[in-house]
This record gives C-alpha cells, structure tokens and sequence, in this order.
C-alpha cells in the first residue's frame, strides 16, 4: 500500500451547514450527488452524510462525539494562527483550544467545525512547508 | 484559510501495535516523543495517544465507535484493490465492507484499522490520478 491518502471525508449532519462553514473559511468545493469535493493540495477534503458514510463503510454509528482524529493546516506565522482560529469562530466553529506555544516550540490552536470534526491550526518551523503548502516531515536523526 | 490539510493525526490506544499495523502495510515513520509521522504525499498521517489527542485539542472523548471520518487511497486498478484489502487484513484490519462495485463505476471495499479508524480503498476512474499518487478533483460541469 502506497504512502499516501487520496481524500479525507467528514461525515456531517447537513450537506449545506457543512459546505457553507468551509466557503466562509474561504474554500470553493464542487457537489455531486449530495457530496462535496473540496481539492485540498493533492487530496480531497469531501463532505457527506454521516450517516451514508457509515453504512457505506459497513461501520454501526454510535452518533457523535470525537471521532479520535484530527485534521491539522500548518501555517507560515503565528499571526496566521489567530487570524484563521479568528475566522472560523466567525463562520461558526467552536474554538476548543485557544492558541498558545507548544511544547515543540510552535503555535497552534484548536477548533471544532460544525460537525464536531476537529482542526488544529498550528505554526510549526520545525515542519518545512513548501510555497505550495505541501508539507515535509523533517529527518528526526539530523536534528 | 488556504484549501489544504497538513496532517491527519490519528488517536490511537497502544503506538506500538498502530505502527507495526501500517508497517505491516508497507509504511515506513519516524518517531518521536511518543508520536509517530508517516510522509503521506504532501502531507503527514501521524499517530498519537487518542486521550493525549483529545486532551490537546480541548475536547471530550466519549471513547471509541465510529468518528464519522474516513480516509481513502485511490488505486489504479480493481486488482489493486483487491490486493490492498487482502494486505490490510493480514496485517490486523478488520474487513468491514467487502470490495463491490460503486454506484460512480468504480470499485472499492473498506478495512478499519486496529483503532477502528476507517479507510476505503477504490479504484474510481473518474477521479485523476498522478503518477505520484496526487489525486485531482475533476470538473463535474465539463463531463
């Protein structure tokens, strides 16, 4: 199996709650039978109903709560941190984490979308980020 | 807010078994501080501690079930799928859709990891794929 992934889909409760909170965060999706498709770098980042996301992937949904996984976007400045944590409260997520230092020398906060889904918004220099936003994960034995 | 996503942090009860399970699948991670990278194209898939997760991100973890999220790889072949779905299985997973076809003229079947975390693994031919594995949303009004 090849080192990668191919999209991301957040199960949600109302396809067009869900697509108007990431538009007011500033993305442009497409949608297609009740899904949409956000192309987020090399990946897609896609929104459907939590409950057909469920049944397709044969899994029972106890229905709610935190999923046990985060989403995160490293940015260029801790001033970028504020400014998007600042814009998704806006667009109606729940900051869950204010932003503060990290214990690896960066700066991130948290919030929740509508959903419940989790994202971390985080200044690492640590983790080089190209022009393109594509990330690298540092060689941890030449530090 | 730019339109990519830098990690997925998956929460995970005991790093040790979710890292040899992806090792098993053929990834290959550094650790550091209890936590485990995975390069995943431009981004990075990350393990960590799943109460350690939702302690971070300042959210209540109700513990366990399905978090209404699933990660996919898209494949280049039906055979692939196969292969891939057979691979996940011998490492750990449990097989909880079995590989059909889609109703988008693909075909694709689902595994969850050791901590429940849903993949899907499909072939769609509808969905450009690079030879380095980015994937492209197409253009729905051009087809």
């Amino acid at each position: 199996m090849e080192q990668r992934i191919s999209l991301v889909t957040l199960g949600v409760a109302d396809i067009a709650r869900a697509r108007t909170f990431y538009e007011r965060l500033g993305w442009r999706g497409q949608e297609a039978e009740e899904t949409v498709f956000f192309q987020a770098g090399g990946l897609a980042l896609v929104l459907w109903g939590r409950d057909k996301l469920a049944e397709d992937a044969g899994v029972a949904d106890a229905g709610g709560g935190f999923g046990g996984l985060s989403l995160a976007q490293n940015v260029r400045s801790r001033a970028e941190v504020d400014a998007i944590l600042a814009a998704a409260a806006a667009a109606g997520a729940t900051l869950t984490r204010p932003a503060r230092e990290t214990f690896y020398g960066g700066y991130a906060g948290c919030f929740t979308d509508p959903d419940g889904h989790v994202w971390e918004i985080a200044h690492n220099p640590g983790f080089p980020l190209a022009d393109d936003g594509t990330l690298t994960v540092p060689d941890f034995d030449a530090g």
